[in-house]
């Protein structure tokens, strides 16, 4: 991957490449994890960290080749304490070698030099920073000042970030959708990326500042697509939490671009719905997950592939 | 300190024991740091978070004797890669040893699985959480159900949180000003933390649930201290941003208590007021700061010692 390259068209590249915008969580719980990584850690006295190491590991081999960007969700790192942050630096490090992008979702926020450490310590693709992440999801919580020093992170070592707006969970309404003077929170923030991404001199359609809207409000993300047509979209709330691939559509561009989709679950543990599969195949069912998640957001991609 | 007391009660208890509230925020910055700190871990090539592991102990020795509460910045330990994290870990035992409370700055939120992995990262002081530290700060961005989990948690293993509720950046009133209907983004999370600590079977007037409330704006933070009488205030922006003593005592209540005032720079780095001080002797500045902080808020401890 060209470093140089901005992380919008780091992105961009990686989903023409790959001809999809599928986004693997990577959420590992022990409870959750294959029996059989389960068993070889426990039975040699390791640190659950290595389970979910060698976990991380296992399917990043397997979603390497098929999708452009995998998504690790800190909260699970960080419960097992100081050892479990050094497993989420080695699985960073570890997409980046086989060429994924890296989104860790961290939802950071807060102000000043607070926000230029969590920036400083996320923003920045391998040895651009500590963590050595393309890109890192963010709280809009503080305001505009608290977002400013992600953003000019995001410019000094091209880097990306989304910004929550919409989430998918039923009880987001209770702020995001709260009806402020003229417009609602949500629509708040959506006009401040917006504001800033057109503000930053790109070349590319889409600036670094992208913008979490889930996939279970349909109307509203169409909305919220075209309130900000210089965003990139992550979209959670696909599978486990009842988004379709006709939901998800509005979310992209005529071009098939514009938004990533992702899949943390129904993807990664995908072998507990497959009972015909031996325990040490569990990888067999996150390869066809993947495939089968790629086909059904196919209408989205296949517009790629007819203007190439 | 008794550990199967509340959150709210240890707290309670430690700020009658220490007769002051205030809260010293632990913010190490490589460049900030004393230079005899610094010499030393350059000098034999040490990573920089020994450095910062150094200097926290060094405040820690000075405070634990004078306050009830000390608030690590996740940020900047994070800024150091896994390393930081191991650093904070030991930080935070450290000031538990020494009798100290230890409310954990990281502003996390998220919803489900993910808000439930992050409580029990954090919350659960001692051994009771891989981290153990007694309380977090939260952000309400994702609505009540990214909260609950962090609720449940508090009351399983008697923690405590800090929802943001009015941020003391001038920037916070973007979103949190933004006047929804019938009222503020601001007022609506203070509702709900409200509504959520009388719903809770407490033998104290505070429940669990605190509010991050800053020092800033005092006719809000008047007003939100009314709006959530149960609720613990964490009223930061005191000295470097501007909030005076004045501006914070409309945060306590008729007893003194209800509220504690955090000071970082003002306090960790008071050394760069005073030149005169010879370099080795920087924890006087800090001795020295943190006095003259608890001297200044003595209007509201001295209710406390009225009553006893």
């Amino acid at each position: 991957m060209n470093a140089s390259l901005s992380f919008s068209d780091r992105l961009a590249t990686e989903i023409r490449k790959k001809k999809n915008a599928v986004c693997v969580g990577l959420d590992p719980q022990w409870n959750q994890l294959p029996v059989v990584i389960r068993r070889r850690v426990q039975e040699v006295g390791q640190h659950p960290s290595v389970a979910y190491r060698r976990f991380c590991f296992d399917i990043i081999d397997v979603v390497a080749p098929l999708v452009p960007i995998v998504k690790p969700q800190m909260a699970f790192f960080e419960q097992l304490g100081p050892m479990g942050m050094k497993a989420l630096y080695e699985v960073i490090r570890y997409a980046r070698e086989k060429g994924l992008l890296v989104l860790l979702d961290g939802k950071r926020g807060d102000i000043g030099s607070t926000a230029e450490a969590y920036a400083a310590a996320y923003l920045g693709a391998g040895d651009a920073s500590p963590w050595g992440a393309d890109a890192l999801t963010v709280h809009p919580y503080l305001g505009t000042e608290g977002l400013q020093p992600f953003v000019d992170r995001c410019l000094s070592v091209q880097a990306g970030i989304f910004v929550l707006v919409r989430t998918s969970n039923p009880g987001s309404a209770y702020l995001q959708a709260a009806d402020s003077d003229p417009i609602s929170v949500a629509q708040r923030v959506a006009d401040w990326i917006e504001t800033t991404n057109q503000s930053i001199d790109d070349s590319g359609t889409y600036g670094p500042i992208g913008a979490v809207v889930g996939a279970t409000y349909p109307e509203e993300l169409a909305a919220l697509r075209q309130r900000m047509p210089h965003a990139w979209l992550l979209v959670p709330g696909y599978g486990a939490q009842g988004g379709t691939a006709a939901d998800v559509l509005p979310a992209f561009d005529q071009d098939g671009l514009g938004a990533i989709v992702n899949n943390s679950r129904a993807i990664i543990y995908a072998y507990q719905k497959r009972p015909e599969l031996s325990p040490e195949r569990w990888q067999q069912a996150v390869q066809d997950a993947t495939t089968q998640m790629i086909g059904e957001l196919s209408p989205s991609y296949r517009v790629v592939e007819q203007r190439r």
